[in-house]
């Protein structure tokens, strides 16, 4: 380190770590509970399901779902696992405007909610993507789909 | 039709209209069909299902396929359904030399058995597509699939 | 199992299961050790090595290396990896002509000799790639890499 | 110079000329530096080094590294030698706003803190570009590696 070069004064925030992948079983089973929730609320809808790899393991698209919104639920999923968080922070990082607009230059990165890692004993297993109506409900959507495996942050 | 120019002496043949698109529900007969047979058979394949439109409609990978077959399961269903054709006819082309080899340079187009189109009534409403093990074996897992909801043609 | 579809006779051969990733120690002791054989021979290469997940791991391009070896060596390596194969294997169907050639059409996969998967305890950790020289001589350094973490297959 | 058509009055800045590459040899030593700070800190970051023509010469990412950080160090050191510039710079355009805005339709312009061109005896020989941690984190590595070959301005 050398002593010419000011060290920067912000604090080190290491994300969680990656992880086994997901299992199709487990995908299984949170695209079942995303789905019933989207039914439920007669919400037409793309959901993706990609595993710690960042590739793509499930997908179902609803009659009727927007035809965009099949890429921007992989999207929004492999967001979601290749940055480690959630999309929403990206999109409030963007929404602040100043220095947070340059993410709208970071390559391959989706700043809308409804991304959001899938953790499993503190692990980054894979992550699941939402789209098809606003993104709040869309986020509502993958919420349940974490809850089907336990994996809900607090 | 000017006397002048020769007309082509190839016999037309229309490719059958395409029809609405696969729902959602028959997508998923289709895909537990698949599915039943490959894990009879104890093989971990990916199985992408599309539209009329050539839109992804559902996709599940199984734990062990491998990787690549995400790709090649979608370009396979796409390629079916989009030429409205069986991608196996493709492969017979390229594999024959000569004349046929030009297909390798068409655009969009994976001339690979295992893409099949959907048809009811006599229309094309989508397409799937198998990947992950030998050829025939994927195509194999297609036909399921197909007859699942009446569409393997005889 | 539809009775009315007729069963493949090819027999069932299932790939290695992937594993966990490799780690940059291991990738650099592959590393240095092609990079030893390449430097030794006086062959300007590029060398890549990709983890489990497909990602880039670690890629060192020597002075006058040609520039195209850099994608090629990163596409020998994730075709190595994606499709559980060394690339030489996709070489030898597609040279053999007839319904190799429709390998040709598969996207993402780079039938050139010099990618090689890497085995661990039977499980794919990641692959090399290797590009700059006759593709022979890709080979033998990727090796060479391969025997730097006892992963080079008898 | 037509009287007809005003002259605009900005002052004319030309960037530094472009040189020969980098060598293999400095970017080993580029590399060692800053993997050495970034381990020292214990943070998980991926290094991309580019030549003076754009090209990778040469990247490792480390262990629990986030996965889109190889696309995003890639990028800024790209960036950083195609506009032979400092991408931070650009960052500041964007968060200004205004017409600082307009950069983010710039085709291949990634405008993040951590990528740097690398000069020597005043010309462009190359760049590196540094993600996986906060922006200043990644600048602060990047410098350290300029520094291990005297290119850190003052």
């Amino acid at each position: 380190m050398s002593p010419s070069i000011p060290r920067p004064t912000v604090p080190t925030v290491l994300p969680p770590e990656y992880g086994p992948p997901l299992t199709a079983a487990q995908a299984a089973r949170m695209m079942k509970a995303a789905e019933d929730v989207a039914n439920a609320e007669g919400w037409p809808m793309v959901i993706a399901i990609v595993d710690s790899s960042g590739s793509l393991l499930m997908l179902h698209r609803h009659d009727q779902a927007q035809r965009a919104s099949v890429d921007v639920a992989i999207a929004k999923a492999t967001t979601a696992v290749n940055f480690r968080r959630e999309t929403r922070v990206f999109q409030e990082l963007v929404a602040g405007g100043g220095l947070g607009l340059r993410l709208l230059g970071m390559p391959h990165m989706t700043p809308l909610e409804g991304g959001m890692p899938i953790l499993l004993e503190g692990k980054v297993v894979g992550a699941i993507g939402v789209s098809g109506m606003h993104s709040t409900q869309d986020e509502y959507v993958a919420k349940h789909g974490l809850a089907a495996i336990g994996a809900l942050q607090a």
